[in-house]
């Protein structure tokens, strides 16, 4: 049997999301079949208001509704620490943190030779732009993976000759963690990132 | 920080979703933020059309464009036997076998009286009416779960007073599973379901 063929197209477009397999978009589409009329439409709605009334902020390239995103508005933020990220997702994991009272830069995405993607193709310009006013030092936050190391060496190798210091988050053991269960390159990097206590 | 409003809008929508929770439902955001313009819009109004243009079969109560679905429009089907099944779903899982050429019936539910699902909340009257036209066996084909046997034994009873024949699925070993892994309650219906070879 075939689906009857809204519901067909509706599993199909489930079926392109990210971790969305055939099977979840059935039972995705059945839900949505119950759903109250004024959900699906709310539901509906959002996409489309998302991707049309969304832009990348002018400043700092995070996802925001106008010229400057919440985060470059903010009066209370410092202008002088530039905390850069991969992704926009990146920046609410900084922020949960309370801590970081700067301003982020989003590269959207991240240094791979491999699948061709260079400086060209992340908002590195857009970085280096930024840093000419007062920027005293830049934090690469990106992923402890071979790709944000890559990226993290780049921008220190472009940025340091600027006379701007350039910091990354620490390597090391996770909070809670067991030394007999802590992969090699994670042991390796807390015994390389080791301070004095 | 908070996302921009329409961000935060589309993930409120996407978490209420079934299995989506804040997590998925951010990944599932910014992933549409990234998709093309039309795929988006494509999406958006599946959602809409599929709610809009479907409706249940006239008289097997399965989700429909039409007065009549699919199946019960189809000549090549038989009319004596009916499946009877819980969820408009659970079709797709019997006509996967190409095995069973009669009609179905959606129940839409099981009984359930914990929950205060009766059968007038099922489309149980419906399925008495469609019996009085030559039906000369009914598949009860629901869940192998106490609501699925509850909703079987009931059927049973009040069908089996108009001399039509009432089967049900058999309960087993599932075909490669091992004896020493199965557990104690589908042991016994294998044995209770045993038949001579």
């Amino acid at each position: 049997m075939q689906f009857a063929r809204p519901l067909a197209e509706l599993i199909a477009q489930l079926e392109k999301l990210p971790g969305v397999g055939p099977k979840s978009a059935q039972r995705l589409a059945f839900h949505i079949l119950r759903m109250a009329d004024d959900d699906v439409r709310r539901l509906s709605e959002s996409l489309l208001v998302a991707k049309r009334s969304l832009r990348l902020c002018d400043v700092c390239q995070n996802i925001s509704e106008g010229e400057r995103c919440e985060i470059c508005s903010d009066p209370r933020r410092t202008d002088d620490v530039i905390c850069v990220v991969g992704e926009a997702r990146d920046i609410t994991a900084m922020e949960r943190l309370n801590e970081f009272r700067g301003k982020y830069h989003v590269l959207h995405g991240l240094l791979n030779p491999i699948d061709g993607i260079g400086p060209e193709q992340l908002k590195v310009r857009e970085l280096i732009q930024r840093l000419a006013n007062g920027v005293s030092e830049v934090i690469v936050a990106t992923n402890p993976t071979v790709e944000g190391d890559t990226t993290a060496f780049y921008l220190a190798k472009l940025i340091k000759p600027l006379e701007i210091k350039v910091t990354r988050l620490a390597h090391g053991m996770p909070v809670g963690g067991e030394l007999d269960y802590a992969d090699t390159a994670t042991l390796l990097s807390a015994l390389e990132y080791r301070r004095e206590i």
